[in-house]
């Protein structure tokens, strides 16, 4: 019989309310694939089992319909499912940071309230894009998505994704002490920006946090000081990169640069894939490198997005051989 | 009584496939602006007004949710309420594009699908946007999006709104041969690509109707070649923008050269507004004269774009007084 | 025994100066090519054949020293070289501007002024690069350029050179009005702010000669009005370019167009290189093209642009025979 | 009476040839602030001064004529004099790493013999600007520098300033590998791209020194593996700069980032002034900070870049004393 918490995502909810709890959005939070079938569609016992992979690899919650997710090429209807099969799967067990990609403020808060009802505990949320927007709109877009949600915002800075809009510190800090978003996840690149947020939110007070995007320098966004992280590889390597987040943050930083060393040699992967776009070779190579080990049925994307070419699995399952994470 | 053909757009549909006809989708195709209330509602009094504006003024077709109807900020609800009523007004007697306007081709068929059952004669889409995709997946996704609908589909080719991204004339020169888009819209602002996909149409036999969504240089791009025109700015002055169509594809060119040269007079509106974003700018000042010509009951733009300031009113009316629109 | 205008600049110059001559600066100034022997070093007896092919060709000037005259990659030395001996061989027959590329206005003045001692009738002078500036601090560069130089100071605005700075049509005519600039040579590629410029030009009692740089849709340019154009393939095909010149001014648009889309088709050459950089690719088909066409000794582009694959020369080839200029 | 070593340039080298030492090119080498006086004219007093400041303050080596020495804004003879300057007042205690910034490889190869001749221990070149290349162009760029200098060569990865041309790691390890280049200062702001250089760098056996051009996350760029840094702060605080390279090198990281923060929050300076180009914002808040701070005799910086409004002076003070810099 299926304990209460993993009936079904209302219950859980009403649960963790009645409990007071509330989750504190710390450390591993990695953006979970979405695997699907050879045929296209959504494979729900491969998606349990990266659950489980997270979260038996010492991830501190989950991040769902990020980037990663492929959530840009899911249906409204196929966002739900992935939700409620992750939450189903993971059960309580850890915190769901939900992804509500879409283009304006009305269109964010039905898609933040269809996360929440499938269970997130916070969602995450772009600038707007397809739109055209200076700063002062898009604070007033954040506003308006948390005002229509009840659970925290998390901003989410994207600007490879977003044409180059990039969230100033001063904004988020802004609308960190106003309490209309919770944190921010910053995958913009830019370290000197991140910099200033960082002591810009400590000056506040630390409204805000602050999680980073980024892979390859983990161990460096921990000394400049950071609540988490959101790296896409953990689907492939969870534990080293919990390994990497318990070194740094006890400060023990010679093991902590050598095991991100030895992620990046095994994050190589992304850089084999030749002539596909942004989202076919990232992400693909990810799919690539699970399907090898096992963790899910299918390298398959959603369409547009190509097969990978053998020659490119050869490679990418060469860098795993080499850096020994597939035997 | 109403006619059967304003009554219902299912109606009206059947009546046109019952005929054989199929629009040709030629001349001069308005993207409709969607008036709001003073409540942020939309003001489909005033929207049934524009089409009957738009309509007598001599425009051969309307362009529904485009960029300047602010389709970005609608939900999929109101989408398909603006797309009905226009269908309901216009009864009709032009042919409607509808802006199909999603991240990716599984979305933008659901939204296509929404647009054809509330009136859409054919549906306007983007390369996939938030995704990252190179030149063939994005072919691939016009053809994902062409088999899921049922109607001709036109490539919309707008980089300023897609962090850049420019539809290659050779792959749309191809889509078109293959019967996947019926023609193009384009907004690139890049006369050089438009002048090779002018001429790599033509040497493939015209596959591709071309419409251009500049609003001051048309009587150039008549004479470089096109089919239609999508200018903005027609919503504020369908007329003159009729008057330029014919003198141009009449070959005469002293005429047209002299209209386009009122019509940019005019059409300083848009430098007017300072320090807003894109939209709040250029939508922003089309809406402020039609309220300020009485054809929409206010200038109210959807959330988070603020009202303008009453300073950059009066210099949008000062615009339009020196230039005649406004008596 | 020479004549005194074609023995030295100096003379010429001061025999302009004394019969209170200034060019009207109108027409056709191609960029002119500067080709190279196999070694690398200048070919000055080719130099000599374009500039008899461009002034028999019916160029009403020349421009020394621009982007596809390969500018960037002459030393100081060099660059007066090529302007001498264009000069030489011009022989006052039309007038010169030369551009003085380079960082700022201190470095910009010492180029320029080697010009005018050189020959030049005017200077073609760009935003700063390498260095950030905003723009009044642009301006200011040309006011600055102005007054260390005593010779018309043409503004090149050429954004895909210059990280994407773009000179505001605002700020062009103010320098116009001003008595800075006589002039703007286009290259921006920005139809919109090129129309702008002609308006605004109009209204401030037309104190710019406007060019375009654009190759491919100079009958639209006249027609939307400008004093001359600077298209790089003149240097293929002097003629075309001034029937279409000639055609154009004097309404007759239906020739316009039909040269315009025959040059195009010529055009095409810039397409055919593959894999290289811009330079390579778009000056290295002129030179390919010229090479072919007899014109010079040598394709050969200054280090370290790498010679062009005999496939991408075949495939200038073809365009040049299927257009019939190479017969 | 002058020690034979900085009487000229000359001899110096002379006497540094003689006894086969070779500037290891390891710790800090800031780039060095050129004053001006208030009447444009270069301040050799004040150089000097700033040059004995830095010494005195713990730099391992001088960056001359970097962005930050404003090197676009400066005539070939006034980069020999700053050179020769610095040259004589260093006097041979640390190694002089020379800009020689010119738009492709004829020009700084010149550049680059003059700065060998005026006393530069290494020259710093970056790809072409104002050319168009693509990547193995930029590669033969570095290898035609390199065979016209007589010194080493570190390769500068400027986007920001190059319109957004980055240099790509495998093309730098292997320009290493070669012998063409012996260094890189990195200012791209790609942390990614730079760890994967420090791991190929490293693979490669470290053929190239690695220098950072950031100010703000300097402990983080040691962390992940540096040979130096080039921070142009550290004209206006050099010690605080070294007591953070030695805490970060022997792995004091508590104290490193204490420091950096310290810095950082010094730094701030450069975020006061407002509506300035990027050289009047930045270069002018070090020049101001400088200037406030007795260590140069104005902040004039090169036209067209204009005075600093006394309301951003004060601004930068108000940082200065806050921080404590100044009393």
């Amino acid at each position: 019989m299926p304990t209460p918490r993993n009936c079904c995502p209302q219950f859980r909810r009403y649960s963790r309310s009645r409990t007071h709890e509330r989750p504190t959005f710390q450390g591993i939070y990695p953006p979970v694939v979405t695997p699907l079938h050879e045929d296209g569609s959504i494979d729900f016992d491969s998606l349990g089992n990266v659950v489980d992979h997270l979260i038996d690899g010492g991830m501190h919650g989950l991040f769902v319909l990020g980037s990663t997710g492929e959530v840009a090429y899911l249906t409204d209807e196929q966002r739900v499912q992935v939700i409620t099969r992750i939450a189903e799967r993971a059960a309580g067990r850890v915190p769901l940071l939900v992804g509500c990609m879409d283009m304006t403020a009305a269109r964010v808060v039905e898609q933040g309230r269809r996360a929440v009802a499938a269970g997130a505990d916070g969602i995450v949320v772009t600038a707007p894009f397809y739109a055209l927007n200076n700063g002062p709109e898009i604070a007033d877009h954040f506003r308006l998505v948390a005002a229509g949600v009840d659970v925290p915002v998390f901003a989410y800075d994207v600007p490879v994704r977003l044409g180059g809009v990039k969230l100033a510190p001063e904004m988020l800090v802004q609308l960190g002490t106003e309490g209309v978003i919770a944190g921010v996840k910053d995958s913009s690149g830019d370290d000197v920006g991140y910099r200033r947020l960082v002591a810009q939110n400590k000056a506040a007070g630390s409204p805000l946090k602050l999680f980073t995007g980024h892979e390859m320098v983990n161990d460096a966004v921990v000394l400049m000081g950071c609540d988490g992280m959101v790296p896409g590889f953990a689907n492939v390597d969870p534990v080293s990169y919990r390994r990497l987040w318990d070194a740094a943050t006890s400060g023990d930083w010679a093991t902590a640069v050598s095991l991100q060393e030895q992620i990046n040699s095994e994050f190589e992967i992304v850089f084999k894939p030749r002539g596909r776009g942004g989202d076919a070779t990232g992400l693909g190579a990810f799919k690539t490198a699970m399907h090898l080990l096992g963790l899910i049925s299918s390298p398959r994307q959603p369409q547009p997005l190509p097969a990978m070419p053998a020659e490119d699995v050869a490679a990418v399952r060469e860098v795993l051989v080499g850096t020994g994470l597939l035997k």
